[in-house]
């Protein structure tokens, strides 16, 4: 991080807003798409923040995102409903379909979105912890694009494929799980690349299917691993049918990439990517302040167990909320490989780009 | 397996019923437990099967198995119900769970029922399994005995707490996912003990919290390790929090051990062990003939993806259905110490012990 520059969240969130009202997005879905992106950013998961929004640019250049979508339901159940997200950003997509899941909830204790026709979603542990504010359980998936190998193939046929549960607490932080179902995040790859380490075993394989400690082997033509072996691609294969199969969105391979030079499946098996986000409503199981204060409890016993010499023990989610406190007050570090990156979106654009904290 | 013995489905069946029909229960409710436990010897996981048949009944020894229960709902909404489940098997309570769940997914799109004061309830699988003839996607959870350290942590706060998820397929069979949230069941640790053989690292840690192969570790302070380390606690979490928090029932080192020479926690934070099972109807979200489908060409891509050298891709699910129907033809080998201690069970019970295959 030594390297990184600091920059305000709010400077970074009008920027964020202004290259999105640029694409044609109105106004409320651009700040929607900027508080999910800079969520990303406050919790320490630059990866899917402010370093994805000339991504997000280009696929709108080349016609994939469609900045003023008609969303619409296409089937539904009193608890369920199937979302046309009409290839919007992601980001405006699945909140969406999480406010109709979470007002489904309301009606009959749980609601479930799931969302065909779209696009990255950003992080998906914002749009589960929008449950956190009407004390509901929220559940957010997601397929992405295919860089993941089933146990003993050599395709990558799987995205990353997060799962995402957010719980409320009373005196605690809320236990926000959020990983993807691989054994490694292509982010970490990129970051041995640049300091031309080796990477550990089991976390890609090369083009043969043999492990390898070369941090390059998913770009040769490698893949990389499920979570833990055969369970990561049971968790990974859950989530694609979920949110590809069930929206009827393209899943497995067929699923777009998201750079926007690699071009979508000329022969896909549904629309778009898809999601998939559920909310149960706890006092539809229990007085909600009761599950509160034990999960206070939970939270307290696990935090206070004996930890391993020179350790400490976090709860999911833990280091992300401390971090995003942090960050709010002294500001948001970026890489300048993705400043420079901004900054030239932002010179095409005739947009200005904000100026560090000094 | 070599030096295992063979005996009919149907016979074991008998036999698994006359031990559960002498504890008291009705004959619904052992043909109920039978049917889950032989599934579990069908499907190859045999951990879950008739070798844990004399536990249950040392469980209800102690007074801590109900063998008449009355179960009933203590919480409701349309999708959603909690279960007191009158310390019933988990054998009979999960599969009773999952029908009130799947005929509030017949009403409105799902249905989840969160089960406090239960007991162990077997393999997961056959309870999400229970929602495929009727063109559901079927899911459970539970919590279990704490064998498992948090990441960082010395202590055991969390169970194997598996997650199932069975989605229907047209031609093919279906997509079974069936996991322990650790990277590896202790009966893997177990077969190493027997063997005199060392662990693989990542298995289990020491007292200490430190790396061993050592498979006593467990047995000598030690914890299982969860899922791919912090994930797997993630994962590991969410399960004892929908099963343990969300139904009222003990959680995290709270949960009563499996085996009847612990005792449970004398100050308990819930009632009993807890279970998580629901239910998604195909048809809230899109013609079921059509997902069906998708999901053939989902499962055949996987299959002939380009397999490894000398390996093959299997789809979650696949190698117990094949073994299921092989042990169904040629019978089910049961260890001979599990063979053993279930002589000695009829004896006591004066039941007759069926005889092996020749």
């Amino acid at each position: 991080m030594s390297e990184s520059v600091l920059y305000t969240h709010d400077a970074l969130s009008a920027f964020c807003r202004a290259v999105i009202l640029s694409m044609g997005c109105s106004s409320a879905d651009a700040q929607q798409a900027a508080d999910v992106l800079l969520s990303a950013d406050l919790r320490g998961v630059d990866s899917h923040g402010l370093a994805r929004l000339s991504g997000y640019y280009r696929l709108f250049e080349k016609g994939r995102i469609n900045p003023m979508p008609q969303m619409k339901i296409i089937h539904e159940s009193p608890s369920t409903a199937t979302l046309d997200a009409d290839a919007a950003l992601g980001l405006v997509s699945a909140p969406h379909a999480m406010r109709i899941a979470m007002k489904k909830a309301k009606q009959c204790g749980s609601g479930w979105v799931a969302v065909q026709n779209s696009n990255h979603f950003g992080i998906a542990g914002y749009h589960a912890m929008m449950a956190l504010e009407q004390d509901m359980i929220g559940f957010a998936l997601t397929n992405a694009s295919p860089l993941v190998a089933p146990t003993y193939s050599k395709e990558r046929l799987l995205g990353t494929n997060p799962i995402s549960m957010a719980v409320p607490a009373g005196e605690h932080m809320p236990f926000v799980a959020d990983l993807a179902t691989t054994t490694a995040a292509n982010g970490k790859l990129e970051i041995l690349q640049r300091k031309k380490q080796p990477m550990p075993i089991g976390w890609a394989q090369d083009a043969f299917g043999e492990n390898t400690d070369n941090p390059f082997a998913v770009k040769e033509g490698g893949a990389l691993l499920p979570l833990g072996g055969h369970k990561g691609f049971c968790l990974g294969g859950m989530v694609d049918i979920l949110s590809g199969v069930l929206s009827g969105a393209n899943f497995g391979p067929w699923v777009p990439p998201f750079v926007s030079f690699l071009e979508p499946a000329a022969n896909p098996v549904g629309k778009g990517l898809g999601h998939f986000v559920g909310a149960w409503r706890i006092d539809a199981f229990q007085p909600a302040d009761h599950f509160k204060k034990q999960m206070d409890q939970w939270i307290s016993r696990f935090k206070l167990s004996k930890a391993i010499d020179g350790k400490k023990v976090m709860i999911p989610g833990e280091p992300e909320f401390l971090l995003a406190e942090q960050r709010v007050k002294s500001g948001i570090p970026l890489h300048p490989q993705v400043v420079e990156d901004l900054q030239q979106l932002a010179k095409g654009l005739k947009i200005e780009f904000p100026t560090a904290i000094v």
